[in-house]
């Protein structure tokens, strides 16, 4: 028992010098004055190695190999916090320094270029900096997939999504590429045969959009004694445990997106807040992995937030907040607004019918290039054969097409997925709990978000990292991460299936 | 040659992590919600903890060793930083572990109940965690003080204001009790003789008075690419390198208040935003020490900014933001405003004759108590003894007394009696710099700050901790401190004797 309490320890440091990086990067994006962005990157890269030196010194290994050894005493909460220890452990120890240094330069250096190369929409510049990430990915895959005995792909989602893998997204995702198209398609020719909705005329000052921001995290649930809302050309959810920071930006022509924006980001946030208060601090007190983190932005914006009883809600509190009237601002019309089905080049504007051909795309070229199958001179050929086949587009520059997203360029491989099964698994949960409370849905149309809210807390939020994902939407849903529940809601809303 | 190398490695480090928690600390008093604070306080601890473990490893001790035997070979500021590398040492030595940890934890939980503490007036609910603060303060004082072969006392100004010593203090501080008290007496009788200034009427937004600090600011000559100015209930300077964070309140019925905090805080940040950029990162590049610190706030704020010159600048500056007009606006009214004597119970909003008197105070106090003279159950009663000596004021509540300051519950003990000692080299230094040149006065009236600013900036800002505060002060101005030029200003400002 000595030795797992010497753990929780250890990971409680670990824990905290991980909260100081979330403030700190959450200030580098918000407040940081540009002088300060060499200083800080400084700061960062120390707190980083001082927690890798921390991590994968000799004595966390003893200390794991005793406790382990002593294990069958521990209650199921300290199994699994012994379990995540180990993990976190194996994860840091597979790889080594020189790699991961070599690899936090070489995305450093791909980010920046990148930044430029999108504004010039030239692949090319950005080519051989992206070709070094890659091949440090693999090399990291590779080196972690030995350790845990996995495929280089596998052990690089595992680092998101701890026990995914490739085998079980596989059939997942030939579902969603075999019904979603037919739906699509119907959806649209639906919306074709009815007058456009009427957009909304701003200007919409920012501040009023900031007050109607806090207004409606209010509703959610957020806690402003735990958390803040503020300003950032990327939106985020960031900061530290009981300290969550979510940030929007403003555009005074468009309301819409800041708010919704700011609804997906409370959903991420609640999440956060509502993790277990017993385990803060510890790895099994986190929150799982990247897909139930996605489902737990999208079942408040896109489940509960653009379903046709919010907007009930919405509708008279944004023409009270901005003092406008008229056919626009009826509820009828923001729902229909906000559940418009169009394909385009973008995946983060993207409406949730046309979102997952963005991520079938990237998932396919991703893989393929950490398999060794795909160069990265052939990468903008293959995405914009991707986007023709699967949305229809042509797309005319690389700035729309394989330019767009920070995440290869970044090192997140094996992260996109995610928000697909995160969009499955939202609608799987909220199903479940419009089962559980008949309530749930007329809540919503009073902007009470409390029966939602509750149900989410007790099975996602306070389960923290107790069970893999599957394990967690089992005991919530009756069963693991499926389609089903995603195409009966995209049915229901789009083609008004009951 | 290698040892200061890798030293100095090792100090640029423990200047990231000292960085870090500065901006941790920044938030913690400007932007973090209340549930953040038991977090925060563990990050903070844990990073101190970490620069402890690397500042008092066994290889820094052996790397001053060899780099100290081969030092004949350094320059003056390589020689300087290894005597700054080896005073850390020391400092952080002789502190065991848990009682450094221990006292970042009491200080936190401390700091914040004294906000509620002094928003009651309750100093009841203060007392346990200000005992607890003082016991640790103690603790450490005499463990600095065995391996310093210093007094408690002196161990904790050390850490301050590196070389000052409470016999360096003493004599200084007897002579002022020796002239003030007259010098007060005389310049309130004349102020009595003339008709009383006209106040500012306000409101004034805060907004507007945001706009007119920044330009002021940007006036003397702060890098807004490397700070910030924010809100915070007690104004402070802080933050990191590149990245000086400012602070200051608004009040809407007082204009001066926050504008001349601003200016103050802003003399702070030039000092840290002129320091030597050869040397960042390294323990001689930082500045001084806190006395030298608070002369380049008083240097801005009192010497320059109070003046009649300046006054001339900011009347039309301070008629045009407000759009005002009429007696109270010229530059003499604003003048007199501005050196008006009034004995009053709080020491921040205290005139520069009568503040010395509330240090003398705080500075008998706090001796007593480090020495076990005065307990914390006694301290309010004592307080209110001494404004009554000192000042001729009967203090009605704590709030008013000894709740007023957070030196005290935020573990900084040793800091009080620098804040007259920078106000006597404040005098000194701008006398020295008006000495030098003719313009320096005449272009304040300019709002024009180029002439002072490059003086401290070559004479105290560049020179980082090469020298002690004396020998900075005696290649500036020709002496050692003394309280001669301090009382030449009062005299000249108040007595109007040339």
């Amino acid at each position: 028992m000595q030795a797992y309490l010497d753990l929780e320890q250890r990971f409680a440091r670990l824990h905290a010098l991980g909260d100081a990086s979330g403030i700190l990067g959450w200030d580098a994006q918000t407040l940081m004055p540009d002088g300060a962005a060499a200083g800080r990157a400084d700061q960062l890269a120390v707190l980083k190695g001082l927690a890798h030196d921390i991590l994968t010194a000799p004595e966390t290994a003893d200390l794991l190999a005793a406790a382990e050894d002593a294990g069958t005493g521990l209650d199921p909460w300290r199994r699994a916090n012994l379990r995540e220890m180990r993990r976190a452990y194996l994860h840091a120890v597979s790889v080594p320094r020189d790699v991961v240094e070599a690899n936090s330069r070489a995305v450093s250096r791909s980010e920046m270029t990148w930044r430029q190369a999108r504004q010039d929409s030239d692949f090319a510049s950005l080519a051989p900096a992206l070709a070094e990430v890659l091949r440090l990915q693999r090399e990291i895959g590779r080196a972690k997939g030995e350790r845990l005995g996995l495929t280089p792909y596998d052990a690089l989602l595992d680092g998101y999504d701890p026990g995914l893998r490739q085998g079980r997204i596989d059939p997942l995702f030939a579902q969603l590429r075999d019904f979603l198209p037919g739906l699509v398609a119907e959806a649209r020719a639906r919306q074709a045969a009815e007058p456009a909705p009427i957009p909304l005329d701003g200007p919409f000052p920012v501040e009023r959009q900031r007050q109607v921001g806090l207004a409606l995290m209010g509703a959610v649930g957020f806690d402003f004694t735990r958390g803040r809302l503020d300003v950032s050309l990327h939106p985020f959810c960031g900061g530290a445990t009981d300290d969550v920071r979510i940030t929007t930006r403003y555009d005074e022509a468009d309301v819409t997106r800041a708010l919704l924006g700011v609804l997906h980001e409370t959903g991420h946030a609640l999440y956060e807040q509502g993790r277990p208060a017993a385990w803060r601090g510890q790895p099994v007190g986190e929150a799982r992995g990247m897909s139930l983190h996605e489902s737990q932005s999208l079942i408040v914006e896109m489940q509960a937030c653009r379903s046709r009883a919010f907007a009930g809600y919405l509708a008279p509190l944004l023409r009270d907040a901005f003092g406008r009237e008229g056919p626009a601002w009826s509820a009828e019309n923001l729902y229909r607004l906000h559940v418009r089905v169009e394909p385009g080049f973008i995946r983060v504007d993207a409406d949730e019918m046309t979102y997952p051909a963005h991520i079938l795309l990237r998932y396919g070229l991703e893989t393929a290039m950490i398999a060794g199958d795909l160069t990265v001179a052939d990468l903008p050929g293959a995405f914009n054969d991707g986007m023709r086949d699967l949305l229809g587009l042509q797309v005319p520059n690389d700035k729309l097409g394989c330019l767009q997203d920070i995440h290869w360029p970044g090192g997140s491989w094996g992260y996109f997925p995610t928000y697909t099964l995160g969009a499955m698994a939202a609608a799987q949960l909220f199903q479940a709990a419009q089962a559980a409370q008949d309530d749930l849905v007329p809540a919503l149309g009073r902007g009470d978000f409390t029966p939602l809210r509750t149900w989410l807390r007790a099975r996602v939020h306070e389960r923290g990292s107790l069970l893999d994902t599957d394990g967690i939407l089992e005991e919530a849903t009756g069963a693991p991460l499926g389609t089903a529940a995603f195409r009966r809601h995209l049915e229901q809303r789009y083609l008004g299936t009951a």
